[in-house]
């Protein structure tokens, strides 16, 4: 066997050992005699799995009692249209900066069912950057403010939140989800896909403010209605069970590097070796500036795209795969998540550098 | 290690050579260096797997080219309101036979958007048997008939499909699909969650007539339109990939069991297994008589309840779990999925004996 450094940017890098413990429990899950993958989810041993992976992730986020936790189905793209259709009753309207686009389509979902209005778009500049926000920006009436934390595919993140006016904010957090704290006051709602820093694709995590649920449009879908859900603690019809399990191991190899703090401080000291690299090369070049860069994907470039491509080759030779950039920016771009381990940085700055000086 | 005979209703005991393959692979697939929860969605590597687990449904089902094939989430319970939401929308009407819980939420979930219309029912009787339908119960104008194929809580099944007055049939397929041959001329669309005779929970499967698409309801969230998944071939947005990569290893154990039919006739030998049993019995008796009775799911009782308990604890010390009747029916209720082996039935008959020679 040879593993590979893995940059995808989603599904992505899973912890080794964790991939190994899931092998050596395929078959039999401690004394159970079943796969967690047979278990009914009714069973003893099954809600167990289930119930340590939710008391992990509220110690690992510092998640206050009065956010519910739910395990949903269908990915970020089905927040887009739950999060109008549960939180937006109120007045009817809801903020949205675009940033990217995953944020775009966000708000245009929203727009078929509420009142959502673009604040600010860094569009102009191909979404490189995080746009200058204050609060007079914001409607003080606006039921949240929704921001995508982290950009995938631009490689930028909100170094600080900004001040909303007071309304409360609705996050996409799927690509910088456990690599961060999380200061809950200021939020109505933080969503994320697992397929970046928590499991395999499959489940969705949704942390919402308990106070805001039971308002849902009438037109929403029952599977849809976060109140449904909570009342059943995400067991409403049967939960994505192993995917769960999968993101249960992964918050328990996240506790034993050190929580939040210890991935946080691995993962920044990930994002300057290559950053600092980038910045220091003649070649290559991050296409992102400043405080708005996010350390779980860089993307860069040439600025050639030959170039570009003859690297992109070059390193899957070197044993560095998907470092493809995203269409819409081209050249390179290298997910750093949290399972990405340091020697994948290492080993990809050197790469580069043999690169450069041939 | 030492397995168990597990007869849970869902999720559900799975081939032991797919779990193995699966620890086997889970490190790395094939030679990608990764593992398949690893692996982009947008990758050569993944697309092939998802090719080859669409092409293979299609073949052991036989699907013809004018259904579209979706991998979704969310499970039946999102169908009952994507059905409605997507295949009403020329006449607003649809009727819907009762038959057991799931079909009950089915109609509810279908009258908050159209004219559902419940022909007929089996209430009550505890849903033990499937009501006699004929072509007049039907309206010649309504959009579907919406049957449940296999109903797993109650052990009663479809042996017939009933003359519809014309209109195409939608059936909630999750406890049976797999397990028998499908006519495709009566169906508008089937659907089945995974968590019984396909794969882990978190995958839904939606095989829908092409024709049918593209009418959908303006109140329909863009993750709840057949259409949108059609056209980027179940990747709108990132599918439950390793999930379906399961679902294709259930697929190659299929072939490798003899198709559809291979399957049926193994299946149908543990359920004459079990009911001849029942039905010789003093002390047990089958829930549901004749040509209603499910292959799938075997309820059955004493007719008094310790001796139930005392059964189900007798048969857990002997190494078969999960053998407790829904609350709803009470008793006990063997599901005997495709993954179920043979064995296990004989064990479960063996301890039935042994349980009431005492």
């Amino acid at each position: 066997m040879s593993r590979v450094f893995n940059f995808s940017a989603g599904p992505s890098v899973l912890p080794e050992s964790v991939l190994k413990t899931a092998a050596s429990e395929m078959l039999e899950y401690g004394s159970s005699g079943q796969s967690v993958m047979e278990m009914s989810h009714r069973s003893k041993e099954y809600q167990a799995i289930f119930d340590q992976t939710e008391a992990d992730l509220r110690e690992v986020l510092e998640i206050p009692a009065e956010f519910s936790v739910l395990f949903l189905q269908g990915g970020a793209s089905s927040q887009f249209a739950m999060v109008p259709l549960n939180l937006a009753s109120e007045s009817g309207k809801a903020d949205y900066v675009t940033t990217g686009a995953w944020s775009k389509k966000a708000l245009s979902e929203a727009k078929r069912y509420i009142n959502a209005r673009e604040v600010a778009s860094s569009a102009d500049k191909t979404f490189s950057y995080i746009p200058t926000l204050t609060s007079d920006m914001f409607d003080e009436e606006a039921d949240y403010v929704h921001i995508t934390l982290n950009n995938t595919i631009y490689g930028t993140h909100f170094a600080n939140l900004p001040d909303t006016n007071g309304v409360p904010i609705v996050a996409d957090a799927s690509s910088c989800i456990l690599s961060e704290k999380i200061d809950w006051s200021r939020f109505a709602c933080v969503y994320a896909g697992a397929q970046k820093n928590m499991a395999p694709a499959g489940v969705t995590v949704v942390i919402v403010r308990k106070a805001l649920l039971g308002k849902a449009m009438e037109v929403t879908p029952t599977m849809f209605n976060y109140e449904i859900h909570d009342k059943d603690g995400s067991m409403f019809n049967t939960p994505p069970c192993y995917t769960i399990y999968m993101l249960g191991l992964v918050l328990k190899w996240v506790k034993e590097n050190g929580g939040i703090d210890g991935i946080a401080a691995l993962d920044q000291k990930k994002a300057d070796l290559l950053y600092n690299y980038l910045d220091s090369s003649a070649l290559f070049s991050a296409t992102v500036a400043g405080k708005d860069r996010s350390i779980m994907n860089v993307p860069f470039v040439t600025g050639d795209e030959e170039k570009d491509a003859a690297f992109i080759k070059f390193a899957k030779d070197n044993g560095l795969v998907n470092l493809k950039g995203h269409r819409s920016v081209g050249g390179m771009r290298a997910s750093i998540y949290n399972a990405m381990p340091i020697e994948g940085v290492e080993k990809l700055v050197e790469v580069m550098r043999t690169f450069e000086s041939k």
